[in-house]
């Protein structure tokens, strides 16, 4: 087993603005590799759109997309008001017009 | 730095048929227990929606997540035709109405 027991996972998928530049994606991505220096993240994953097998099922219409783990749902609610987290949206957010979030605790 | 460098992040949201009871969902998290056999899976998160500050921003609409790390794309592949995976599907489908699937491979 290589369960993550009790742990939360807090799921992001940014689709930027309809005339974004391929720089205006690596300066979000930069953004976020900032974001690990918050002491709260357990662990971090910034992603794009795999090339995977296609099927109906699979949205890769996101251009990027951050996977943090937290301890519990206290740690992301902090991580909510970090000050490194606020200083990323205020200097990122002109990039993105859509921003999903799915927070998932463990169910074991 | 705690990054899953070159990682694929395979991330699954289910949505249970309207009529579902928790015994349902409960045999959903059962048989999800059980890909955890696979060895192309690196680490698994088997979770529910999260009790976050609620936000416009979060969809919280699906009963069970998935997450899955895979060292690659091909890996993913493998796992979609893995006999663990298709029994899975076969035994639990009856379960779910909807899934949404995201495949995030590293950006880094």
């Amino acid at each position: 087993m290589h369960s993550n027991t009790h742990k939360l996972l807090h799921m992001v998928y940014f689709w930027l603005k309809e005339e974004h530049t391929e720089h205006d994606k690596a300066q979000l991505i930069e953004g976020l590799q900032g974001l690990a220096d918050i002491d709260l993240i357990k662990a971090i994953h910034i992603g794009v759109p795999a090339s995977t097998l296609e099927r109906d099922v699979i949205d890769s219409s996101y251009q990027v997309s951050l996977v943090l783990q937290f301890d519990n749902t206290e740690d992301q609610d902090a991580y909510q008001i970090h000050p490194t987290h606020l200083a990323f949206v205020d200097k990122c957010k002109h990039l993105w017009q859509r921003v999903k979030v799915c927070d998932s605790i463990s169910a074991l």
